[in-house]
């Protein structure tokens, strides 16, 4: 959208000073925030999405498809982040399987699973909702192109490697790391 | 909102047959699940709120407002069910909390983390968004109103009880049982 902004980097293994630094932005202590120019606070990495998002290409106008990026966006958050993205944290950020092996092997089978309903969905269309790239994309996209950080193979999953790359493919696309 | 609508039960315990049933309504096969009057299909419990609320006095209009509204209904899914729910789900619905001990002590610790987020939130808040009675509040009340099925005590948690009354005493407040 090429709105200028600042990121503030913040520690996600030391998490002591969490309250003192997040308390007052956001109630959960969790990143990421956004501060909007008026000085106001929103939280929820699906919530700021859909407040940039609103009025541009990347939701659809109409009510029902809006829904169901919604619908996807809270698989988002309740299968897909609880597994992936912890199995990855334990994995990757912490390394640390060791230390979580008898969580590990759960996570990883819940998370294949969470990969198969991916799978299921794209094998018939080119993007999660309406034939259009949106927000529900970039949402899922995020702890699925790192998935194989976190243990997970993506080799028997070609209909999701192929949109994988539909979504590096967009105009707009930026890599996490720059 | 006194739309009238037909409830079909699905086991919460027995899921054998969940991907016949439920596979082409629901890619992620889970419930709820709403079919709308012209056959198509919509999930995630916080979808199906938005979808429903839309231009009632229960979403709030200004774009912030509802951003909040999402940013709570986020925390639901991603911090508050799979904590108070599951916790519920184990001790409650399945009656077996032994079966889970290892587990239970952690889901009841980050349940607790959570209903101190909403206390916290409450002592100088009536609703969670705007001062208005939203999906926001619905959506935390569920899992929130019976959390001591899934061994929470809401005695320390003042705020919660209070807006807890509050809820149940809206217009058109129905419960669960009924």
């Amino acid at each position: 959208l090429n709105i200028p902004y600042e990121r503030i980097p913040v520690d996600v293994v030391n998490r002591d000073n969490r309250q003192e630094m997040l308390g007052e932005k956001n109630p959960a202590v969790k990143i990421p925030i956004l501060e909007l120019d008026d000085g106001r606070y929103l939280s929820e990495s699906n919530a700021i999405l859909w407040y940039l998002a609103r009025g541009t290409k990347y939701l659809p106008g109409d009510a029902y498809q809006q829904a169901k990026v919604f619908q996807w966006m809270f698989f988002e958050q309740n299968s897909h982040e609880p597994n992936l993205a912890v199995a990855r944290y334990w994995v990757w950020v912490l390394q640390q399987p060791e230390r979580f092996r008898d969580q590990l092997g759960a996570k990883q089978a819940a998370g294949r699973e969470v990969l198969q309903v991916m799978e299921r969905t794209l094998l018939t269309q080119t993007f999660f909702v309406a034939e259009q790239y949106s927000i529900a994309d970039i949402a899922l996209y995020a702890y699925t192109h790192v998935a194989p950080e976190g243990g997970f193979d993506l080799e028997p999953f070609p209909a999701i490697r192929q949109w994988l790359a539909r979504m590096k493919s967009q105009p707009g696309y930026v890599p996490m790391d720059e």
